[in-house]
Formats: structure tokens, C-alpha cells, sequence
């Protein structure tokens, strides 16, 4: 099945999201990992418009998410810097869902020149991260009682 | 703002919903009213996509919907069968819901043609709803106790 660029955006400015997570991380210099991720989820009876997707983005995997729903999902910073992020720079978002695709790639951007590794780098991105779509910033409960939340 | 077909197209397979309300109405000869309605719901943050939707099919309403989400609504059988139906023959859609889609599209038609009116419209469209997503057929309750579901 072939997409064409302007339904992939109409179809993100639906179901797609932009997400970064920061998780508490012992192996890590600052105590927290970053996670982005671009995910688009959809119910499994059309899980071949998410194979549509991967195919048309060059990147990704296809993997079951909860219960009956499937997820088209991006995690690799290379493939988001060089695949995910030009296409929508290309084709910008309609809704207020670009507002958050701009924030996801300053993080990338920051990932890209290694400053989620500072704990500098990872305060300014727990501040866009906040200034994201309240479903956009997931922190898991650090055991010391520590949370962005 | 402009919005593209293929844009279009794309949003409403992830937002938009053909659905069909059978409803008890004491004043119809059948004792049912057959209310077809096209409807794309957004954040209210994201109206101006629900009015540009509406310039562009050159019908419908745009109203609140629950709590901070708006909806675009398309009811009149007149506009839905000369502007929603043409649109997405057209420009068919890539999900499943091209299938509720058909479905709709047969209960329109019926209508057209004043089937609704019959005891044997009523119950063909109930059949026919019975087969689209089950959010697609919503009955409420009959005083009598009678109920599609």
C-alpha cells in the first residue's frame, strides 16, 4: 500500500505521537535515561497500514501494544534525526500536535551532541518535556523517591 | 487554512466516524428514527481544523462536544449525500473504516429513497448497522422495553 505525504500528516495529526520519556537509570552519569519515541497505534485489524508506515519511513518495527491494539514505533535517534523528523519538517502537522514535534526534535537535537548526558542537558529537557502534551512526559517513580512529577 | 484531500482523508481514518443512531420516536409510523451523522471530534485547541473541515465540505456544524473537545457534525441526509459520500468516493479511505464507510453510504441511499419509513427499512438498516464498529450503533432504550440491543 502506498501512502501519500499529505495523508501520513492528516493520519498523524490524528493517531501519531511524539513522546519522550526519562527514566530513572543507575548505569547512567546522571541518574536518568532519555527515551524518544515517535508511535503511531492502531487497532490490530489495521495493522497493515502500520506495515504501510515502517515501509514508507524506512524504519521502525511493528509490535503489539496493549490488549487488541498494535504500534508502529520509532525509538533509534539515528532513524528519527534522518528519517521521522525531515519528513515532517518537509510536511508540517496541522494540529497542535506540531507544537510537540518541534519540542521532540530540539530533544533530538540535544541527544545528537550528547547533552542528555549532562545533568544541564537533562534539566532543560525535562523543561520542554513539561511544556509538552501532558501525555508526552511519563516518568517512572525513581526508587529514591525522586520523580519529575 | 487550506487542507488537502489525501490531509483530509488521513484524519478522518484516524478521527472522523460514520455513524447510524436507530432511536425509539413515538411520532414515526415504524415507532424508530433513523439519524445517519458524520462526525470528527478534536480538543478544542484544534478548532480551527474542525472549521477549516467544515469550509471545506461546505456543510455541517461545529459545536462542543464532552468537556474541552469540539466536534464537527454533518446530519442533514441532503449533505451528507452531496458532499460527504461524493468527497469519500473519490477519496477512499485507507483504514477499515472505509467499510463502516459503505455501510453508511447503504443507509444514506436507503433514506434517499425513503426506506427509512418502512417497518422493513427500519429493520434492514438494523442490520446493516449491526455489522459497522460497535461504537456505530448506539440505541437508547424504548419506554416500551423494545431495544436494537
Amino acid at each position: 500500500m502506498n501512502l501519500h505525504a499529505q495523508w501520513i500528516v492528516g493520519f498523524v495529526d490524528g493517531e501519531g505521537c511524539f513522546h519522550v520519556s526519562i527514566n530513572p537509570h543507575a548505569d547512567m552519569t546522571t541518574g536518568y535515561q532519555v527515551l524518544p519515541e515517535f508511535t503511531v497505534v492502531q487497532h490490530k485489524r489495521d495493522v497493515q497500514i502500520l506495515h504501510a508506515l515502517k515501509a514508507h519511513f524506512g524504519c521502525g518495527v511493528v509490535r503489539s501494544n496493549h490488549a487488541d491494539r498494535m504500534a508502529y514505533r520509532v525509538r533509534s535517534l539515528k532513524h528519527l534525526l534522518d528519517h521521522i523528523v525531515p519528513f515532517f519538517m518537509k510536511h508540517p502537522l496541522k494540529t497542535k500536535k506540531h507544537v510537540d514535534f518541534r519540542k521532540f526534535r530540539r530533544v533530538l537535537l540535544m541527544m545528537e551532541k550528547g547533552e542528555h548526558l549532562t545533568q544541564e542537558g537533562i534539566e532543560e529537557i525535562r523543561r520542554i518535556c513539561e511544556q509538552m502534551n501532558r501525555k508526552a512526559l511519563k516518568v517512572k517513580s525513581d526508587p529514591s523517591g525522586n520523580s519529575w512529577e
